[in-house]
């Protein structure tokens, strides 16, 4: 096992943290880790969590207040140069042996570390920027028509509010939702969903407030990090309702998240350029002459133990810094908490559909499980767990940790 | 003028309220006053506020927390044992002289009160309930359709989820969005919206937060009260970004509510059956034999001093506890101060209209206004002012105020 120290371009960490290790040094990502006397803020590093909150008292004193209520809320809330100094200090306390004997008293095990949502929610918006998914989609819905994208696609990137009060943390039970949905011989019944499914996704979470429009290059001055989310759909429900104003109650019984916020300066590393657009965009989607927001980020879909498919979120074709620009041009203020998905993540091969409607293609190709059984669509036990890393410093990976679910069976009327 | 004392069932007040004022003792909205030093719960009573954070120290000393923090958010999360409670005791103090001496040193002339947003809000879905504002926009949208409703709109309240972070006071200006639209030559452009919008809604605030579906009979043990709601739209800019998920950009600008917040035990006079449904609902939509939660509430919209309709909520297709009942059923949580609007209210006849692209038919007849001009849609400067009362006990009005909003120009680039 190599250590981290010997990588190079790192600052070597005295904590013995192999550098495969996805949260290692170069990663640091922030949760809220429940403690019996109460939420602290938790960074990972290797295996274990270290107790933030309590360290910022010993070692970084004048930010104890940023700390103390043990959720990232006011951290996201005091802005890229106070995440700077922070991460700064933490890099500094883990590399400097100085800090060890303080340090490694406030250090826990993750595995006994109970993860619970890193932020106050304050509006959810989902995105829809993959061209692969929204393609495989309107296949799939409009076979007729010649076109699979609406015209509007690739001008724009298309996106909605969801629900906020219902992003849960991962690891949190999904029940199955209950809802009308029109059979195949047109009648309307109600029951629990039969249709049920994920969606593969990042997110972005907005620290600084804006009281208007963020431009392209303004995008790390309010957006803190990302975090990995499914966005359950009940594929029934949603068909059903969502014309003409769109998702509604097919998405709004729950959103999962991971519990780690990496922060973009862990993805520095990461960053790629979109791929072409035709038509280029109107100026405020422009990012030709600009350095570029895509990342690099190599995601996993498992189901039961099972991986169904690697989804690239280097193929984006909207990336969130124009997600971010589109989504505040009208005048929209921005809060701190705002979540932003990226919408379903699928590259061009079938092997890299993040949803199971498109790796099932609408139930006509069911999915071979390793048990020689099939899956279309989600089981009650079925629990799904999406993964992520990308490339960081020195040849590491920056890991995104995961989120996971499982489905319990509707309530019984 | 009468006084309210004259008027029958209505307990009298000692202070002088005429008994057709909207705010007399039949209303007692609850509102969020912001005076020099900090903000206090206010209740309207004539033309004046009772502050009644101040109140209750002084003679509900057991609630004082409830208003401590000068916001409607922990008598929201109270429920409805104490929303009665608290009821109960203004009434008793506003018509008891022996409450005189204290309660009159706490109130403030209404002209002087500077209102904010009543209560956090933390999620906004807005519905789509008035038949007829639903099918004006199908004949306008798809004049080649038979159907001028989709066809789910008779089986559920079709909703979507809002912009929760852009909902603001009335008084605060609205500033004309900027986005893309395409042209009628089918050129995709950007700048400020030329087809800004109005759209009159009521609103209705949750309270007693729930785990999950909240069925007809519960309406009143979740929701406290309702509002006024200008649901602002620009027409342009949603036309073009609708298609498949819903508007977004559109709307998310901004949404005005009014300040003052009715409770349900103030409506209580106002509550009619909704009109006949056809097809009959679903079991958990069916309200035939439950007590009706449809509302007689007369709607006034004017444009710069000049009314332009009165638009009739008691219309409405689907009531306000149906939205709740279909808004949980799959199992979504509520919170304390989520709001819910109505959607458009229109009604049958032209001058029943809540939005200006039904009252100028999409442009093709434009409205005459009474300085020899006429309007299609907003232009900088214009007004906005929407008001409505309904009937109340011994032959009074309940009041619910205004909700107030003035176009200021786009900013330039």
């Amino acid at each position: 096992m190599t250590s981290a120290a010997t990588t190079g371009e790192l600052p070597a960490t005295w904590l013995d943290v192999p550098a495969e290790h996805p949260f290692g040094i170069q990663t640091l990502p922030y949760g809220s880790v429940v403690l019996p006397d109460g939420p602290r803020v938790g960074v990972a590093i290797g295996d274990q969590v270290l107790d933030l909150t309590s360290a910022a008292t010993a070692l970084l004193p004048h930010r104890t207040r940023l700390f103390a209520a043990g959720t990232l809320d006011r951290l996201l809330a005091a802005g890229p140069a106070v995440w700077a100094e922070v991460r700064a200090a933490l890099t500094a306390w883990l590399t400097d042996e100085r800090h060890r004997g303080t340090v490694e008293a406030l250090l826990l095990p993750a595995a006994d570390a109970r993860l619970q949502l890193p932020f106050t929610v304050a509006d959810y918006v989902d995105f829809y920027a993959s061209e692969h998914h929204a393609a495989n989609l309107g296949r799939m819905f409009r076979p007729d028509s010649p076109e699979p994208l609406t015209p509007n696609w690739k001008h724009l990137p298309i996106g909605y509010h969801g629900r906020a009060g219902t992003v849960v943390a991962s690891g949190t039970p999904v029940t199955r939702p209950r809802g009308q949905r029109r059979t195949p011989e047109g009648e309307v019944v109600f029951g629990p969903s039969v249709r049920l499914d994920i969606e593969a996704e990042l997110g972005f979470v907005v620290g600084a407030p804006a009281s208007g429009p963020v431009p392209l290059a303004a995008f790390d001055r309010h957006v803190f990090g990302a975090c990995l989310v499914n966005d359950w759909s009940a594929r029934d429900i949603q068909a059903w309702e969502y014309a003409p104003l769109g998702p509604f109650l097919g998405k709004s019984f729950a959103t999962s998240v991971s519990p780690w916020v990496v922060p973009l300066a862990a993805l520095q590393h990461a960053r790629v350029p979109p791929p072409p657009r035709d038509p280029r965009p109107l100026p405020y989607l422009d990012d030709d002459d600009a350095e570029p927001w895509g990342f690099d980020v190599a995601v996993e879909v498992a189901l039961n133990g099972h991986v169904l498919s690697h989804p690239p979120f280097a193929g984006m074709y909207w990336t969130a810094a124009q997600q971010l620009a589109h989504m505040t041009v009208n005048g929209a203020t921005l809060r701190t908490g705002d979540l932003f998905a990226s919408g379903t993540i699928s590259g061009p091969e079938p092997g890299q559909r993040g949803s199971l409607i498109e790796l099932c293609w609408n139930g006509t190709e069911p999915i071979a499980m390793p048990d020689g059984g099939t899956r279309s669509f989600l089981e009650d036990e079925d629990e799904v767990v999406i993964t992520a890393t990308a490339p960081g410093p020195a040849g590491t990976r920056v890991g995104f940790g995961e989120v996971r679910g499982r489905i319990h069976a509707a309530p019984v009327e």
